[in-house]
């Protein structure tokens, strides 16, 4: 944010707003909107594994995460996880249902989750991504997880008595989504 | 949005953004979350009726919508259709689940409805409503709803199979949320 704006409460307002010194132009702050989706697939042992992506860019480069990105303008929430899922994991998927809304209220961020499947075979690392794989459940590296998010997705996901299901909010003991995960520090600026 | 802005393709960007010519400032635009609920009460006759407001501003002044409205910082998606409910129809309410995920992509927003019920007994209208009232499903007034997502969340909350459901998104002849409603022309700006 620039230097140049000022926290200024205007009439007809219940909080402050970022204003602009030069100009006036006021910067509302909206919580923003990140869209994603664990992917299923077969694990080939009968089972299913999920997709998860390395992330080759900070916060929390080299941890693995799923694919998930800021939705859009112009584009509905399944679109954006489409997209997200392209660009980060080259894979084209269906959306199967939201599977979980999670709000990060530290960042203002919400996060709109779906249930996924792959809609064609393949997938390989995007640019934002060291390196994509499908892990078995056994196999996902929880020590190694990007966000707190991406772990109650996963459980999520795992504990949903099968498609449909209600879409889950935060964990009870999360629920405004502040709690970092334990191990090292996260670097800030996602969930 | 103020004239000094300009829209610019940034290096390592895939989309133009509005920049300030003076001082440089990105707005992003990203979509907006809207949060609300369907608030279901006793309807005095064993069945169950339905919270709307009447709206007291534009756009669609003096049309029934659900007690719903823009998201702020440091809310989670419950505080804020909490705090819409409290600022529209003066109703104290608790949450049960995500009725439905909405995306209106013509205008960039994203609507999270809530199902929800009253807490305490009691609404009236806020200031921004006109009138509040509770509706048994007969008796709501379709040809005078404000919002395609209002009829379609009233939808949704008689069509589910009783709480928990699966959340839905919009109908899929809509599903960019870019249909008006049938009727008096919409005034813009909200969904």
């Amino acid at each position: 944010m620039s230097g140049q704006f000022e926290r200024v409460r205007q009439a007809d307002d219940d909080r402050d707003r970022l204003v602009c010194r030069d100009c006036g132009y006021v910067a509302y702050e909206n919580p923003k909107i990140v869209v994603g989706s664990v992917v299923a697939l077969p694990d080939g042992l009968g089972g299913e594994a999920v997709l998860l992506c390395r992330r080759a860019i900070e916060p929390r480069r080299g941890f693995w995460t799923l694919p998930a990105g800021y939705m859009e303008m112009g584009e509905t929430v399944e679109e954006g996880a489409r997209r997200e899922a392209w660009e980060e994991a080259r894979a084209r998927i269906r959306t199967e249902g939201v599977l979980a809304v999670y709000s990060v209220s530290r960042i203002g961020q919400v996060q709109v989750m779906f249930r996924a499947r792959l809609d064609e075979p393949g997938f390989e690392a995007g640019p934002e991504s060291l390196e994509v794989r499908a892990f078995a459940w056994d196999e996902i590296p929880w020590d190694d997880i990007a966000f707190p998010t991406v772990r109650w997705a996963l459980h999520a996901w795992r504990e949903g008595a099968g498609y449909p299901g209600p879409a889950v909010l935060n964990p009870p003991e999360d629920a405004r989504g502040t709690r970092p995960l334990p191990g090292p520090a996260l670097a800030g600026g996602a969930g």
